[in-house]
């Protein structure tokens, strides 16, 4: 096993070693100033409800990337990975019970799986720290602490249940600063949802968090609340599916995005659609089709024949480059 | 026919008329300061492809809601509307094809259909003439021009096709505030998708545009192009699906939401899940139970037990409220 000491510092570089098993531990801290997600496979019959769960909740499932059923590329976030083989270790839930920890799933895939990559609070948490705003947990090598609320999601078909929320002790002079920060963060979980009172939110003891350890709040420190990733899997593995996958705790892909291009999106408020972006991404797509492709369902032909309907009067445009 | 002048200023009043057949024209400065949503209905088995569609493009296609399958109650942007019978003008293609243009879609209204509310370019527009931005169009009294770029949107399953831009001139000195303005509205196409050169996105006359009519672009004038609601429809229609229903042009969705909150949603980069919304919608949802409810599909129940797989060891907590 590799010590996290001797790991390259690339995203690419450290897939490769984790999908030859050669590292299978906690990834906080590596590839530093890239952005880490959050893992949650499902099945194709339960991937139209979860995505529409996702889109309304968007801060605590913030959607990176969504790969469609039996591909396993993360082609937008992590051109050229294997979403089945390179993480470092993944949990097989099967009728919302984990039923085993895996150091790849290549051989469990299947083609009507689709992969939910959901932005983590690591790039959230480091835009705080560059700012100057103290993290509190971080301080005492703890785990963030993080509570079940009173705050429902929006359901989506069967997707429903309370929001789960991580809180950090922000001294009262630097809380404008913490919203103004984390706001430029919306795909890591954006705005604090909560500022103050913990019991407003159905938290009874704010040292007695479910999941994670109680941290400190000292004099003239406020409780901040924000959205937390550990709500989607909590939702999702509520309604029992026959199956589904995810990362295990700590253990988060890595993608090749950096931290700066999440927060300049916001800036800019295109979420990462920036034209330039697609058609890079289209020109090494349709490159990469020389090569390898990763396995796929086969795909209806893409006509180029364009219908609009709107704002104008109902116009056929016929853009077949054959004619 | 009721006249414009004559209308309510309110979206559910509004909305009652275009339900009674009072009223089937265009919306164009109805219920000012209200939001305005392009409206796409198709099939459940092609909903998920849409949706991840729209999730990869958010410029030209910006979820305002998604109505589950069988649904008619667009709950979040106009609770108690019915999504069947109140907007002026539908359009009904069947494989890509327009068969009908129907004043209410209830009678053929079908179990397995997804509604899909984009939002339109009003609120942006406004934005930008609050801030003593020109559109040329505006002044002219004509529709924006928009063309049909060589930018590929992200495919998803069965949908792609280009992008479709609208242009408006913008006064070099008006640039960065245009850009600055319209990256405030996400939810209405966000920031401009190009600056400056028509023939770099494929745009070979600026003069000819593919839908709507051409402007002047006058000396110190930099033409912006920004992603268009047309290219949804377009691209939906371009995988000639069996059945899909859209509202009739310029005959739009009145929601009740404002502009001014899509805005502040932006500022929050929250996308509209501040907690008060959702406990406020929780409510209203609660007590919407005791009256007529929207037609809908049976839902599978919702169990309190939540599983957590992150970032902590597996925890089951049982919130079942009758143990």
């Amino acid at each position: 096993m590799t010590t996290a000491t001797m790991l390259p510092t690339q995203p690419a570089e450290l897939r490769r070693i984790i999908r030859a098993g050669e590292f299978a531990g906690v990834t906080s801290g590596l590839a530093n100033g890239h952005v880490q997600a959050n893992l949650a496979v499902l099945p194709r019959d339960l991937a139209f409800d979860f995505l529409l769960f996702c889109q309304r909740n968007p801060q605590p499932c913030p959607l990176l990337e969504v790969i469609e059923p039996g591909f396993v590329e993360p082609t937008f976030t992590a051109p050229g990975a294997d979403i089945s083989t390179d993480v470092p270790a993944y949990r097989i839930y099967e009728n919302g019970e984990m039923v085993a920890e895996l150091e790849s799933v290549a051989e469990v895939w299947r083609d009507d799986l689709v992969s939910f990559l959901l932005g983590c609070s690591f790039s959230f948490e480091a835009a705080l720290a560059d700012c100057g705003i103290p993290l509190r947990h971080q301080e005492a090598r703890s785990n963030v602490p993080m509570y079940i609320t009173n705050i429902p999601t929006r359901p989506a078909g069967m997707f429903s249940g309370p929001m789960v929320v991580s809180m950090r002790p922000i001294p009262q002079a630097q809380i404008v600063r913490a919203v103004q920060v984390t706001s430029r963060f919306p795909d890591t979980h954006g705005a604090p949802i909560h500022i103050g009172d913990p019991d407003a939110i159905g938290i009874r003891d704010i040292n007695a968090p479910e999941f994670g350890e109680a941290v400190e709040i000292r004099p003239g420190e406020t409780p901040v609340f924000w959205a937390c990733g550990v709500t989607p899997q909590a939702v999702a593995l509520n309604c029992k599916p026959p199956l589904m996958i995810t990362h295990a705790p700590g253990k988060m892909f890595i993608t090749d995005r950096r931290d700066s291009r999440l927060r300049s999106h916001l800036i800019a408020g295109n979420h990462d659609t920036n034209y330039e972006d697609i058609v890079l991404d289209h020109d090494r797509r349709g490159s990469a089709r020389s090569g390898p492709r990763p396995r796929r369902l086969s795909s209806a032909p893409r006509p180029h024949v364009i219908i609009l309907g709107h704002p104008g009067p109902v116009v056929i445009t016929t853009r077949d480059s054959t004619s």
